[in-house]
């Protein structure tokens, strides 16, 4: 394994796909030796500017994503997605994985894709977002983009992964505004309203930037017009990103979050594999009537007094 | 306090709303006393049906549960709903939670609504999902109707709180199959195609039957035709959910997951509490370049070696 991290380590500071898509599932897969290869990338990483994309699914993103594939590649840049909306159809969802994509760039080498899967009960969608955007900003992606429905869990890991974030309406998902309301505004450094071809476009852009006007600190946030299909917009869309200054407090904040999760995930790794004997017991309890699932919590507790990190 | 608790816990078991309301906001604001009252409730649970509901925005599921509670209500049945999808109409959505709802229900005393706001970066949507579903069949509820967009860690929380779960699709959500394929599928005990009226309902259930039919394990899945919007099918759903009869084994699973996601909440309590200073201590190494992110996997792990629960 020795001479393969090495060669892993060296592929993907090379640039090269086939190492990188390795460390990828090795990462997919909470393979021990990923956290010594992203370890050893850490380093050379932070140069990539990652860019979250959220919006309900039939928004477009997908394509407002390859109308700025195709602006960015103009401008020479490279860029990798990451795909973790399972109705993707950039990346042809997260069940089809990286086999099939509706991809004009699929033959482009400055253009990585990767779509991440469901991984079972615990994982949720995206445990692994953060840790692939540094993989492809380690192999020398100059724009990583992060394509997610940003509700839930997915919002935690986009704050995490992203430089800055745009959040995506559009006149056709009536629900767009009641679900942005619902946290995800929170997370948009940059609004795109697309499809604003279709009746109602103007009338999301002016509730939107009504909305923004009522909080003062949103009051300069860049609305982008739209109608991704025909390209309209997109080199507006490149533009806002590249103008936006990450806040000084959010990097901190980031690795706060980032910190916090993994001690969670290596909690939660131990837990498994220690309690797993105890867990049945446990269960036995509960359903003879012996104790209740709100005892457990008092239980640990009790037991992490002495503990020391 | 002590008499505060058995009040509560009186209150809620006699069904009164304002003993019940308050106990969900001690969940919602994770109360330590919460954990000790529904300790108490728990022995009281257990009777109630817990109907998941899940499907993608716009599909119609708040119109569904309106007339399966139109149904129920007939029947007699005292109905609860907790809503988890911030797009819901019959909650009015996460942001405005319990104040505005739409719902021609509200003035009767076997209905009790309740939303679920989202609780910050690490709580995602509906982390108190289970626990208000409890309070809700130890206040005397005997169906208690979940309605959430389902994916991620929705997901694991329709598992953990449900006896039943109906997956929604409906013709006009064009990506409904594709977010069905990724995960949402595999929690359908019912399935329902919503506007049937509408050109393609046919089809998508053609398109569903085909894919029931493809698993061995799968093909016995009732599929219900609604037009909810007219109340068409909605007694066949409920006879559908009533029919239902949860495998043994899920029960097992479903306590497993509740033990674990406990766990991982005292946990994450308890480090948040322990280790502000060591965290910004990290951050400053990591910042320095000392330390990767990554290395703190490595020291978590090594501490937990001589743990014990």
């Amino acid at each position: 394994m020795a001479k393969d991290v090495e060669d892993i380590v060296a592929g993907v500071l090379g640039g090269d796909r086939r190492a990188a898509s390795r460390l990828m599932r090795l990462v997919d897969d909470h393979e021990e030796a990923s956290i010594d290869l992203l370890g050893r990338l850490y380093p050379h990483t932070g140069r990539a500017l990652v860019v979250g994309v959220a919006g309900s699914p039939g928004c477009g993103k997908s394509t407002i994503i390859d109308g700025l594939l195709a602006e960015l590649r103009g401008q020479g840049r490279k860029v990798g997605v990451v795909a973790i909306d399972p109705s993707s159809a950039l990346t042809g969802g997260a069940i089809l994985g990286d086999r099939i994509r509706m991809q004009r760039h699929s033959l482009d080498e400055g253009v990585f894709i990767r779509s991440l899967a469901t991984r079972g009960a615990q994982g949720g969608l995206s445990r692994s977002t953060l840790d692939v955007c540094r993989v492809m900003d380690a192999m020398g992606m100059d724009v990583v983009v992060v394509e997610t429905v940003g509700i839930g869990q997915d919002e935690v890991d986009i704050r995490m992964a992203a430089n800055v974030t745009v959040v995506v309406l559009s006149p056709d998902t009536g629900d767009a505004i009641q679900i942005m309301k619902a946290g995800v505004m929170e997370i948009a450094d940059v609004f795109v309203v697309n499809k604003m071809d279709k009746d109602g476009g103007d009338a999301v852009v002016q509730e939107l930037r009504l909305m923004l006007a009522a909080t003062p600190e949103r009051a300069g946030t860049p609305v982008v017009e739209m109608e991704a299909r025909t390209g309209r917009g997109a080199r507006e869309l490149a533009a806002a990103l590249g103008a936006f200054v990450e806040p000084p407090g959010r990097i901190r904040e980031k690795r706060r979050l980032e910190i916090r999760r993994r001690a969670g995930e290596a909690f939660t790794a131990w837990f498994e594999e220690r309690s797993r004997e105890s867990i049945e017991r446990t269960i036995d309890r509960i359903q003879d009537g012996a104790e209740t699932p709100y005892d457990i919590v008092r239980r640990i507790k009790g037991s992490m007094e002495g503990w020391n990190l």
